[in-house]
């Protein structure tokens, strides 16, 4: 298993229609093969330096690195694409831990 | 519940010793009221921006807000925090999937 770790700068304006057109990508991208879960988060205040960060698990490097493919590119190329920036790398879990 | 992830930036000759002083930081926090849970995630690759990323659950903003008081800070004074950098946040999430 990885995490890929996602972080999004997102301008203030589109904010609120990110997660639709971001829902597209992931319907995408849930059909590809090695796909597991992910969790896309939102920022409660508007001073976070990235308005969303999405963790996704996929059961390899490799799977991960083949779900990017010409189709994903695809999705991205819309305008409303323009302006925002994903900072994004692979992670394994190293530490964790819950309330007992 | 809420999400705080927070995104470390770390020198390249002080990567491999990071977990150890945030263990401390951690054994530290896990022990406040409010906490939840954490998974602390570190970069496959060396030219990920982030080394690190800390996504901590707590039940609510303030207790986020109380857990980091003066002994948190305190723990943080020492010089092998020096250089490293963290971006963090309080994120809802709002959209989540799993492979069927």
């Amino acid at each position: 298993m990885i995490e890929f770790v996602n972080c999004f700068t997102v301008p203030a304006d589109r904010v609120d229609g990110f997660v639709d057109q971001w829902r597209q990508v992931n319907a995408y991208m849930v059909t590809k093969p090695g796909y597991v879960s992910h969790r896309l988060h939102r920022a409660v205040t508007s001073d976070a330096t990235y308005a969303f960060v999405n963790i996704a698990t996929w059961d390899s490097a490799d799977s991960w690195r083949e779900a990017h493919d010409a189709g994903f590119r695809a999705l991205l190329s819309g305008p409303e694409w323009a302006g925002i920036r994903p900072v994004g790398a692979l992670y394994d879990v190293v530490h964790e831990g819950a309330a007992s």
